[in-house]
This record gives C-alpha cells, structure tokens and sequence, in this order.
C-alpha cells in the first residue's frame, strides 16, 4: 500500500519559497498571479494491506518525523496500489 | 481559483532526500517501510474563473519554471475555491 503525506506551511507562516516563485512567475510575464505556497510531499510504500492501519501509522510517521506541527500541516492520503 | 502542481522525481532518478526518510523512519521504530519518495508541490492563486484556461496557464508554468522535466514530472489540479 502507497501512503501520501502533503505538508503545507500553515496559513500565516511565511513562506519565502512560495514568494520567490510568485516573484519568479511574474519576471516570466505570467499575469494574475495571487499568493503561492510551496510544501512538501512524500510518498511512502508500505508493507501493510490494512487501508485503515496504513493511514494511522503514516499519521504517527508526520506527527514524529515528517512535520513540524507547530508551523506546518499535513494531509495524508492512501493510494491504490496502481497510483503512481 | 486555486491549482496545485506537484513535481515529483521521475521513477529511477535518485531521491537521496526520500531515502533520508526511509533510514529516519526505521530509526524510529517503523517497520515494513519500503521505497520512500519527496517531492514538492506548489499551490498557486489565479485569477482565472476557467478551470480549463487555467489548467493551461499552470501547465505553462510547470514546464518554464517549477518542474525540471529533465528528471522530474509534475502533475497539475485544479481546486475548488473553498479547498484549503
């Protein structure tokens, strides 16, 4: 079983890798451009065919590893074994 | 509206970031972890109300400046505009 974890600054904390690719975006003449946050994603492969068992122990691998909970957040996603 | 763009290496290049994490979560007690990948994603505002339009743009953006499309490749949603 496939685990995703995205982790996002929270909403507040500053995010100079997302200011730098909106700065980045208008120098290359793309227009409309609003706020743009950068994050993380990591992709886990699991030994474990339990949906349920796989997500609370990739939440115990953000909360222990993955993220900083004090100014980030974490989405964790299962994916089907196919999903790439 | 609000699209996503994740950039993830492709398959066979070298995640040394992703194998820090596999080593790190054994470290740490979790078993049964197999191949660990890090990629990153990029939540960008547009003002664009055309979801296709605005795919496009995004597409754009991916190519010219947020995905290396030498060794990485990148996957575009577009949100609804309530999605965190």
């Amino acid at each position: 079983m496939k685990a995703r974890v995205t982790v996002m600054l929270k909403k507040g904390v500053l995010d100079p890798q997302g200011q730098a690719i909106a700065h980045a975006l208008g120098a290359l003449g793309f227009e409309g451009v609003g706020e743009v946050r950068q994050g993380k994603v990591i992709e886990i492969e699991l030994d474990e065919s339990n949906a349920a068992r796989a997500e609370a122990t990739v939440r115990r691998m953000a909360e222990e590893l993955l993220a900083n909970t004090v100014i980030e957040t974490y989405r964790v996603e299962i994916l089907p074994d196919e999903a790439g």
